[in-house]
């Protein structure tokens, strides 16, 4: 059998521009892990995460949405010798609303950062989206901005977070680095990995070494300045691996620590597990500026139910849990372990219609949203500046 | 017959990297010119330069040194309107003595400077020589900085001209024009212009939009700041010209003028004229770091020349000026066309020995290496830092 290095193998096609499950079926991760090469996060590592940092690990954490991982377990161990690390996680802002999905790695990434108190750097890659989105610059940069009051809603913490746009950021330091990592990777391979085309043009070409330095701590000389040891954690969708194995393969060519990745799999799209969330259907996915009563209808009518056909038959055989959307999603973001339980038993069982179900999701994901948007709302510009002000970040290891 | 658009051609080749005659022959330049589609220079242009600047022109104008151009004519156009243009040349940073052949562009963009009253930047590509010589960052930089004493000792106004470092400067509205080029340029174009394979590495391909963009004017904010209908004239040697054949090919899809060009042929390497001199081989150039004794013994030594075998048959003969070095050189760096036409004449017609020629070229080289040697050691540091300062230019159309 032959697989691709693009993760490309007989229909199911992973990488950053395309997440598409084999025909009819679903994102096979286990075999994503195998392709890719990462390893799968076990619950020795999750109760390891517990004892390190004192702190009941994240709800994507216990329930394998962060499931794979490389060189995690070197980020312990150099934090359990007392040293610290600094995350890296980042979007491209291609629409003006999020949907839940996008919030995930935003949310695990603000557990990280107060569980390991560790600073962190966010790139908007408005550079990325103008070269692939055919916006222009100065929508890139608006729907970055935009993007900004999202993320700094998710809670971070403005003395330990620097947000940084690509095209005010790019330059000086973090410039000499994409020179570097562009001299160890050879066309080829990156046509290899990205399955890039004579016909694309050379914008696309020069990204990936734009995405690979801010795993190395030279990029942000305001913060890191003589720390190139420092190792660097990136939790993100499994969907950019390929951007980080780029970078590992080179970051030692260039006397940097290779970066270490927690990555999530995909959120599910309402009408079921296919692939992840799509910006093109808003009828995918629940969006952080969907009214209360846009959440009620969209569970009723698209989340896909693993229920029986008649109340009869689903009291005889249960639900199918394995693709019933209600349950999945309360897995991400209810966060009660002993009622995920008892719902996944009772509906299982038969016991709970998945009206029931629906009614309780349509109840946390509301909350969420409802909390996401207040918080969003209190963001100000004023903000937005002093989370993307090139500074020293105070509280950087405290 | 094939002519590929990299500008090989049966055995001539001429590119930023390479240029090499047909073997045993010289560079064919009026082929060249049918080659990259670009214009001779005649004396009605020569002229016209006459008129509009009450100046003579430039030796390397007079003598067709600059022989080629792109749109030159509108330049010439726009400011007999009235309208005004910045001057963009550049220089990749890679040895640390330059010879002769090096100084020519930056003499003859000096006398466009003085006699036009226009502003100038230089670009100094320390990320292309990193990229392509696998130099370190440092020391291309360190480089930079070095050849900025050499272009900064050819005279240069600092209250018109901004010299700058790509490794410094890269960013901002640099970096978003980069991007707005890249987007503009599949990657099979630049394998048709540069000759690119998929085992060259992506610096190379990502580096021809930065060579592109210093040609818009947006790319120096802190220069032409609401002025993105400013043209720009870009002298160079022809090997160049690839670069700008792409830029003028982008240029008007994202909104700017096409820069204009005016090129010039190369410098002979002392032992004959096929192809340019090569830093490789210290006999077959003269260095402004040569003493003059080196300068008289190169010379006397290297020289090729077209003189005949005795001297009973030179004065029948006559010397061939077709391949004489020495007269070569005289015709680049002999101020007074009275004394070349003088030269010319007695040594083509035999009355003059190659010894004698040789003797005032010695004379003529060695007053331009001791000039120069003089003004560079009066370069100071902080005059490198002045002239590299993002600055306006108080006297930029003065």
């Amino acid at each position: 059998m032959e697989i691709k290095e693009n993760g490309e193998e007989e229909q199911q096609i992973v990488n950053p521009w395309k997440v598409e499950a084999k025909e009819g079926g679903k994102i096979d991760y286990d075999k994503l892990i195998d392709q890719f090469g990462c390893q799968r996060i076990d619950q020795s590592l999750v109760d390891r995460v517990r004892r390190l940092t004192s702190h009941t690990p994240h709800v994507f954490l216990r329930r394998d949405v962060f499931f794979a991982h490389r060189d995690f377990n070197e980020i312990l161990d150099a934090y359990e010798r007392g040293e610290k690390f600094y995350l890296y996680t980042g979007r491209g802002p291609s629409s003006e609303a999020l949907h839940l999905g996008h919030l995930i790695p935003f949310m695990f990434t603000k557990y990280l950062q107060d569980a390991f108190k560790v600073p962190l750097v966010i790139q908007l890659t408005d550079d990325e989206k103008c070269i692939w989105k055919n916006l222009t610059v100065e929508e890139s940069q608006r729907l970055a901005r935009e993007n900004a009051k999202d993320i700094i809603a998710c809670g971070f913490d403005v003395t330990r977070t620097f947000i940084f746009s690509d095209f005010d950021y790019v330059g000086g330091a973090f410039y000499k680095n994409m020179v570097k990592v562009g001299k160890c990777v050879t066309y080829n391979k990156v046509v290899g990995i990205f399955g890039f085309t004579g016909e694309d043009h050379i914008g696309k070409v020069s990204f990936p070494p734009v995405q690979a330095v801010p795993s190395f701590p030279s990029s942000f000389p305001h913060l890191f300045s003589g720390q190139d040891n420092l190792r660097c954690l990136i939790p993100c969708a499994i969907d950019q691996d390929p951007y980080f194995r780029m970078t590992r393969d080179v970051a030692p060519r260039i006397g940097y620590h290779k970066p270490a990745l927690i990555e999530s799999l995909f959120f599910p799209a309402l009408q079921g597990e296919t692939g992840k969330m799509s910006a093109s259907d808003p009828n995918s996915a629940i969006y952080v500026t969907d009214s209360a009563k846009d959440i009620k209808s969209k569970i009723n009518k698209f989340a896909f139910s693993g229920g029986q056909d008649t109340i009869e038959k689903h009291r005889e055989l249960g639900a199918n849990l394995e693709v019933d959307i209600p349950y999945k999603y309360l897995k991400f973001f209810l966060d009660d372990d002993i009622e995920l339980a008892y719902i996944g038993k009772e509906y299982g069982a038969g016991r709970m219609l998945t009206g029931e179900v629906k009614q309780r999701l349509i109840q946390v994901l509301t909350e969420i949203v409802e909390r996401h948007r207040r918080a969003r709302a209190a963001v100000t510009d004023e903000m937005v500046d002093a989370f993307m002000a090139v500074r020293p970040l105070p509280n950087m290891f405290n």
